[in-house]
């Protein structure tokens, strides 16, 4: 990678957001002995104090403050070969100066976000050739600083970043290579040749179930449970599936009822949209909803049902806002 | 009429449930002398002492408690020309009892309810030749037993009920006698030669806005006011209007533009399902979104907006009863 290429050497790491996800994987990162650098938005005397703990299935552990590479400000992490972003993409204003550090001689950006095109935010501070992009497949949350509860599955699927108009990117050298570094972490974490696959796939959960758990105040359980949710949730996962489809990106046959039958024996969990909500921040509706329904009609297919749902999201938001 | 047509003879009325609606037109027929029978489901006492009261834009009137045909049991109604059905229509399982007095001997049934085939459940009871519908378009609230307060609009559009694979059925002398007869009360009736238009004009406002005032939780004005939500109506209204082309109604090519002036311009207004919803009642479901949902499906169209909002309708319902 552009020079995570040391190889090796063990790979240096800043975690940008430290929070449900960012608190995990870097802890996790951390706990192995890894060189960790975390951007600590709030709370850095408490887990200074405190430590860094992670309540999780794969098994709990705690590291002590003073094991702890903590920043408040981007500027002061040090160059490192993998920039973990971790922060929502409503925050994707600020990466020119989150990004500002750990990236100012080469190293790489892992965009661990939601969405579609969320990594052209990272992408326009440090150039094409340095992001690669992950999705998440985790139920976690965090209990305050330097707390972490992560309650259900963990994969990271995770690839190069390359325009969707270019040929799949493979897995390159440096993408094997963090993958292997994440793993030796006991981080679940899978390359892919082709991130706009795993991208589509994952937006195929993220659009229903996150857009619905806003729009019908529920659960992901209740709106799986329910009929009337569920066969909701069912056709919004075909438009997605379809426009997948349309941009050159079909999905397995079955994809749709897999994910159906992980949704139903997910734990009951809070979808990170409606805890957006509930908790009165802005939603990820740009990187969700607004970039899919782009790219849909782009390719000239209408997502009528998505196209509703973001509308309703929006209006939620619009009100929330005044 | 069946017999409403002892020509010159003034009609007599039963007006079956005397809420917001039958309560305000029932009341006008009173208020000019008609011989009307209120059925009273709740605070008949306080009406016999209280009498009639309606504030309404058209100008108050209270009629003295002496004055009023008062029956909570509908068998004790006699025979009348009209009976007028104004309950909602979650409650026509309990059309067989409610019109046992007021029809039993002839006269015909005018049915003021919202929705599509709403007619069918007097159809049932009377038979096909004795039934006419109505679209009332009108903002109105029952305050209390025998006191309602009317507050826009107030226009029915009213005409024989057919099925709607007949031709349109014409103004048949019994519809405009009755029409001129309401009109006489004050009430701004309209007779039309096709029933099955004005359910379809009517629908393409109901839809729409009593859905999405329960799904988002907002007056009329708030849906209207806001981009997102606006929008949602529009290219709902747009669905509704393609199915009513779909089924031999092509409605004006102004009928969208001129609905939503009209809504824009209204006070500001709780739809009823909004308030059914709000009050733990059952909500119009089967009448206003799912006869139309089945009218689309035989005529090979999809309403994939309407049928998403019916679905989240239906999340709520449930999750409400239990």
């Amino acid at each position: 990678m552009t020079n995570v290429s040391r190889e090796n050497a063990p790979l240096s790491y800043a975690i940008i957001g430290s929070g449900a996800l960012g608190g995990l994987y870097g802890g996790m990162l951390a706990n192995v002995g890894s060189d960790v650098h975390f951007l600590i938005n709030s709370g850095i005397d408490q887990i200074r104090r405190d430590g860094w703990t992670v309540e999780s299935v794969l098994g709990d552990f705690h590291i002590s403050g003073d094991l702890l590479n903590l920043h408040t400000d981007a500027s002061s992490i040090p160059p490192c070969d993998v920039t973990i972003v971790a922060i929502k993409t409503t925050q994707n204003h600020l990466l020119p100066q989150l990004l500002s550090g750990s990236t100012s001689k080469d190293g790489v950006v892992l965009c661990l976000q939601n969405g579609l095109h969320s990594e052209l935010d990272s992408v326009a501070v440090v150039g094409p050739d340095r992001v690669l992009g992950g999705c998440c497949f985790l139920c976690s949350n965090k209990i305050g600083p330097g707390h972490i509860r992560h309650i259900d599955y963990g994969r990271i699927v995770m690839g190069e970043f390359t325009d969707a108009s270019l040929p799949p990117a493979g897995i390159t050298a440096r993408l094997q290579r963090i993958t292997d570094d994440l793993r030796a972490a006991g981080i679940d974490a899978n390359a892919t040749g082709d991130l706009w696959m795993a991208r589509w796939r994952k937006l195929m959960w993220n659009i229903p179930f996150n857009g619905l758990s806003v729009a019908l105040n529920a659960s992901t359980k209740e709106l799986i449970d329910n009929e009337s949710s569920f066969a909701i949730a069912e056709s919004i996962m075909r438009e997605v599936y379809d426009v997948a489809a349309a941009v050159g990106r079909k999905l397995p046959a079955d994809a749709i009822e897999l994910t159906l039958d992980h949704t139903r024996h997910m734990v009951p969990y809070d979808s990170s949209m409606r805890l957006d909500f509930l908790a009165g921040r802005e939603m990820e509706l740009r990187a969700i909803f607004e970039a899919p329904l782009t790219a849909a009609k782009r390719a000239g297919v209408v997502m009528s049902r998505v196209e509703m749902l973001h509308r309703q999201l929006a209006f939620l938001q619009s009100r929330a806002d005044h």
